[in-house]
């Protein structure tokens, strides 16, 4: 068997095992490794620069919209999470915690945070006096924490990556606009940015965010029809203002409590970037998250090498200036079949190949991967060529996935329909509900499936609720979810 | 007694209590507040900009000397520090540990990382087989936990944020050329960037990290004569490598030992920044890590103040497109004397007023926050105005401190001349060193300075140690240090 086949084999095709193949496409990517602690991942750089480039492109986003960065402790008092029912009740059971310290045992014991809403609205309690100190419009960019039984890389993982925005308001109405605003910039992030398509609402009160009055979340569909939250949106009311004692006085000298949100993406967006878009091959990069977007090699004969190396370098240069991420790969002990094979598992977008008759008429060669379509260009139209590509490819990934969820969205009718629906292939499921917990619940009992959010936008409204058969309040998506 | 003189009081002078006035400066100028946590400060955005903006500096500099980040987990396991003597020695007495997570008390206790030496040297120990895997050279934004009695914000926090280098190399010669490589960029960095001087060194064993074969580091000169350990460099040779078994296959198909380095910046940076530069009107804020490098405020009576906010905005504009941090205080309610006070306490580099007569002759005034001087420039030149400002400021801070650290940076020849001049005015002094431990202990024992470093370059060699008068080994710099 030839290196190469052996090597495609490596990776588990994603119709036999989805799973495997999302573990065998991260090793192989080299995004990550265990760590000796459990539920905690390594992100090797391959990995953790994708986060970094999430994270420039939310930063300037978040600062566009008048939001700073601040930092707060990791650490939380027992005692903070005993200030809001919920909160407690939703957090408590996956907290470490810290029980001495410096030699000693603590007084009281201090959370890792899980987030940070109680710890922020105790400091907000202390800045927050008039009308005047708001709004407070605040993100943090940290580690949290949270103990999980079951893990898997990026998507749950017991300590994560994430931006934690918590902003404070005079008014009701101002809260609920910010709460929205904020889950507008995440779907125009993730479809925009990461090619994923989402589908946007407001999650059942059993699903939102322990504490908060509503959650707003965007849900993606995973190849394999599962679900993942990609971002959240809350609105906490005066629930934390109340328990925290965040009080102003108003512009007529009352006492007010502020209202608050906060709002949320992770790593896990990782996860769910390769999950949407990876195939047999290995990883698919959406371009404008890829570390590496074109990478360039040189073919050919060994006596003509040094004038396409050189060539090559020079062609780098022009594409480099034009602010375009690109990497030569001209190391002569790998075949030019090896390198293909390589790129396409870690999901460059382009390639690029140089050899020596595309020297003589003076073009490249570009390969695309998502479509694997061959593309002749002229050497000195490569900037304007190149960013071309990219764009369609941006939108070719787009439109793939979003064809795929459109697909996989299905309208049901009772949890039967669902229940043998989700048997034969998984994918999301809308259906109308009557707003009762119950009914919810047995949804998930019956098929595993949660309810992931009461999109803002459907094609068809449902008219009874899948179980009980009564009028529907909502309709609503149903999925299994990572 | 007016507004003005009021608020100016507020700041304690240097002179009276430097460290009050250290607080009284961090707290006006709103760049941090206590937590609710012992030894744990919260950034606010006024001083974590600072921290951001050094952040994408030092990044731009770590990846063009070929650095990654990637990122560790938050815990290590308790056996971790056990592998490394020294390491556990140093380090253990400042851990804070987990004991219990998820409602389940853990088998093996884990610490909160105070460094990551540690659990990243278990991880290479699986990454590195061979040396075409080397060298390794990665690096992670983290924070980090050691549980310290004495807090003092910024410079000294329980918990801190950093960066922490960690590569491995084929040879002892590479890793060596590593870690002189990052101290320079620190050099350059704090200098060239941050204005502030500093003395570049090598540790005594007494003082250098705890598990490295050699500490590098560069010190700084507070203005009141105290230093501050601005960075540090550590060339580790096998010392990890065996405790962690970092082993390779050499080119001769031999096992060895990598050789490893780590290398470290923090958020106490923020603390020498205000400490170097600081007066007794407030921060002052060297132009390249300034958040806002000019305000800009209009003067003048009300007739004339639409037109003269007008134009402001117009200059904004100008300014702000040739990449200039530029804001506008346009606010009514609040006089340009408050104004002028606010802006010199928050230590923006430059102000800019712009009034009817400005207007009228097409000039604006420019005022240096560090001279105090004003310059009038014509409206048309702003730009190269205000550029050429900046780069004058940063000079002059840098010389500045330079100078101030000459002047408070003595040659002394005996340990009782080192306690006479100590307690007469603080600075650092040039001394000799025979070596011996138990030397180095006497002076700090007596005087309550540390060895800082032995300098690089020193004007003078000192040929006996000021304890025992035997031969100097080396000559060291000693201060009190925060
Ligand atoms: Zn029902
Ligand atoms: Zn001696």
């Amino acid at each position: 068997m030839s290196k190469d086949k052996q090597f495609v084999r490596e990776i588990t095709p994603q119709a036999e095992d989805f799973s495997r193949w999302y573990i065998d496409v991260i090793k192989k990517a080299d995004l990550m490794d265990y760590s000796p602690v459990r539920g905690c991942i390594v992100f090797k750089p391959e990995g953790y620069e994708l986060w970094e480039l999430c994270q420039r492109e939310l930063d300037a986003r978040f600062k566009e919209t008048g939001h700073r960065n601040a930092y707060f402790p990791l650490f939380i008092p027992e005692s903070f999470f005993q200030k809001e029912k919920e909160h407690v009740e939703g957090f408590n059971p996956e907290l470490p915690w810290v029980t001495e310290a410096g030699g000693e045992k603590l007084e009281e014991r201090l959370a890792i945070r899980p987030t940070s809403e109680t710890v922020i609205g105790h400091m907000y309690s202390k800045w927050i006096q008039s009308y005047r100190d708001l709004p407070v419009l605040i993100n943090q960019w940290a580690n949290v924490v949270r103990w999980e039984k079951r893990t898997l890389p990026f998507l749950r993982t017991s300590e994560f990556l994430w931006q934690e925005g918590h902003t404070a308001h005079e008014t009701e109405a101002e809260a609920r606009q910010e709460t929205l605003q904020m889950l507008e910039i995440y779907r125009d992030f993730v479809e925009n940015f990461l090619a994923i398509p989402v589908i946007v609402g407001q999650k059942t009160p059993s699903e939102k965010f322990a504490g908060a009055k509503e959650t707003y979340s965007i849900e993606a569909m995973m190849k394999d029809g599962r679900a993942v939250q990609a971002g959240t949106s809350h609105f906490m009311g005066t629930n934390f203002a109340e328990a925290f004692e965040i009080k102003y006085l108003d512009r007529d000298n009352q006492l007010q409590y502020a209202h608050t949100t906060s709002w949320g993406v992770s790593t896990r967006l990782i996860g769910a970037l390769i999950m949407v878009h990876g195939d047999d091959r290995g990883l698919c990069l959406p371009p404008k998250v890829a570390p590496t977007q074109v990478i360039m090699i040189p073919i050919g004969p060994a006596k003509t090498r040094d004038q396409v190396v050189a060539r090559t370098d020079e062609l780098y240069d022009v594409l480099k200036k034009a602010g375009i991420r690109v990497r030569v790969d001209d190391r002569q002990d790998l075949s030019p079949g090896w390198k293909f094979n390589e790129y396409e598992m870690r999901g460059v977008p382009i390639r690029l190949e140089l050899g020596p008759r595309d020297m003589e008429n003076g073009q490249a060669v570009l390969v695309s991967r998502v479509t694997g379509e061959k593309r002749v260009v002229a050497q000195d139209q490569l900037v304007e060529e190149v960013e071309r590509l990219l764009a369609e490819t941006h939108e070719q990934m787009y439109n793939n996935a979003k064809a795929f969820m459109e697909e996989n969205l299905k309208s049901v009718d009772s949890l039967d329909e669902l229940k043998a629906s989700m048997e034969q292939k998984r994918g999301f499921y809308l259906a109308g509900w009557c707003g009762s917990a119950a009914c919810e619940h047995q949804v998930k009992e019956e098929s595993g499936a949660t309810s992931r959010n009461i999109p803002f936008e459907v094609q068809e409204h449902k008219s009874t609720c899948l179980v009980c058969g009564d009028v529907a309040k909502h309709t609503v998506v149903f999925a299994r979810a990572y």
